[in-house]
């Protein structure tokens, strides 16, 4: 069976949401200075990425790596690539008074995260699926009104660690409440990883009956080493927006030891390979994994890092 | 844009060919004992595994790691499955001195290899790949006259360290000759990693104008991270064959430090997630893997072996 070796389906241009200041780096154990983090985003926007979320307007209490949103917030303000509008932050705010730090912080975009398993929901955020979505009601509400755009998660999107299997059709029926509540993007992740390409075509089939394809996001945790090729089953069927981590950064709490986000690093070098542009320098974004995985003591969690940075 | 979310491109079946034993401990720099390889065959037989490459004749000065050949072959006798035939271990054979030490020993199917790179050629086997190729044809017509298989390995198929990149109709032309040969099988490698899945997919179409889809085999390594997103390419054109590599097993002489053979329990994670039968036992195989890693004193370079084995 001799098919055509390109694949017209695949987007031209892909939009990287990096989530290594945030997504990555709450994970840590070990304190990670305001200075690093600044930094860390300094690289990746020398690297040329577009998309940093840079912080969470959540309590100290369950996410100490977070403490410092306001003084993450107060720097980034100096950024000329901040003031110009050509890099967005988005922060993650999961309720009012976190909208408002943002707000006051000068976000210009925020973050609120729902999950497609109601067990994953009451254990992770200690409410029902659909009560997280009223949470959202006035967040969505305030930042419509102040011109901040909004930014919709869905954990568990493939599967649960209490609950197994997800239902494609919840994963849809999450997505399209936080898009017609009036999220810009509705970005669906799997949250431990176990997804495999067919799966994550029906989620995204099923979502893009509610949601247009143009408005995803795919966001995947390398956990049991799946992600690329999720990735590029997302990738055919239209998504043109990908989530990742710089160095792999993040792990899994469900699977002490295991990897965690997808690594930016691993995204672009296979977007490169299939002619997608993102805009993305990999030298200069592979330098910068390595900066934050020095600070951290470790290599990078990225395979394409690793054997980049071996032949230096 | 909504699509189908089954793919009824993919094979319903696939033929795992493992690499561990020869392919995997080859670049090993520290000896592994017979009896640990025994064991890990056994282990792998156990796991389901029904195409196990088990040493090769090769001149113990250049590959030290597979010097006991002889010991190998002579306790393969012993297995009640190469007795009956319900399991092959082919045996690498670059010449005719290595064919018969192979024949002697009880060999059933032997593999022979190529490069689709002239410099990999040169500097790996010490001549061009036309010379190779004539190299191999006693090779290939005492094998027949025996009643022996013969499997053919294309290298470089996806890049080479010296020359870049490698014309998908080079791979074609070294494909063909070794399938008109006699070849069984044609098992098309990327011996660097460096392959993304569009381009795997223009390799495998101009292959396939040649080799019939179902002679062919993938064989990717997985150093940049990329190997898994290649097989799925792969399947989507119809290949139903994969070599990998319990634990991941065997580095990359090209970059050291870098990931080498795609693990065969990610591969089987994949597979199961897509209805694939293998008729392998991942929980056995993460097993196997987990023994000959304790062997070699690390852990396994298979994400999803080290989230299996997490959760335990």
């Amino acid at each position: 069976m001799v098919m055509v070796s390109d694949n017209p389906a695949l987007p031209t241009h892909v939009k990287i949401v990096e989530m290594g200041p945030r997504d990555g780096l709450q994970n840590e154990k070990q304190p990670v200075s305001t200075e690093v983090k600044l930094e860390l985003i300094r690289r990746l926007i020398d690297a040329g990425e577009k998309h940093i979320e840079a912080t969470a307007f959540v309590s100290p209490k369950w996410v100490p790596q977070m403490a410092d949103h306001h003084e993450i917030m107060a720097a980034l303000k100096s950024f000329p690539e901040a003031q110009d509008g050509s890099v967005w932050f988005p922060v993650l705010t999961p309720n009012l008074k976190g909208f408002e730090g943002a707000l006051a912080g000068g976000a210009k975009e925020v973050a609120v995260f729902a999950a497609a398993s109601e067990s994953f929901s009451q254990k992770n955020i200690n409410c029902s699926i659909a009560e997280s979505i009223e949470r959202f009601k006035p967040v969505i509400e305030a930042a419509k009104a102040q011109g901040v755009k909004v930014r919709g998660y869905v954990s568990c999107v493939l599967g649960c660690p209490f609950e197994g299997n997800i239902a494609p059709e919840k994963v849809a029926e999450v997505a399209k409440a936080l898009y017609d509540l009036g999220c810009y993007e509705v970005s669906l992740g799997d949250t431990i990883g176990v997804g495999t390409p067919n799966k994550a075509r029906a989620m995204i089939a099923a979502v893009a009956e509610y949601v247009p394809t143009s408005k995803l996001a795919c966001h995947f945790h390398d956990t049991y080493g799946q992600a690329l090729a999720n990735i590029y089953a997302c990738l055919e069927l239209g998504v043109a927006t990908i989530d990742s981590s710089v160095a792999g950064l993040g792990g899994c709490p469900y699977a002490p030891g295991a990897t965690g986000n997808v690594a930016t690093e691993d995204v672009v070098y296979m977007l490169n390979g299939l002619g997608i542009e993102t805009g993305i320098d990999l030298t200069k974004l592979v330098d910068a994994g390595a900066y934050i995985s020095e600070q951290l003591g470790r290599r990078p969690v990225s395979r394409a890092a690793n054997a980049l940075l071996a032949k230096k």
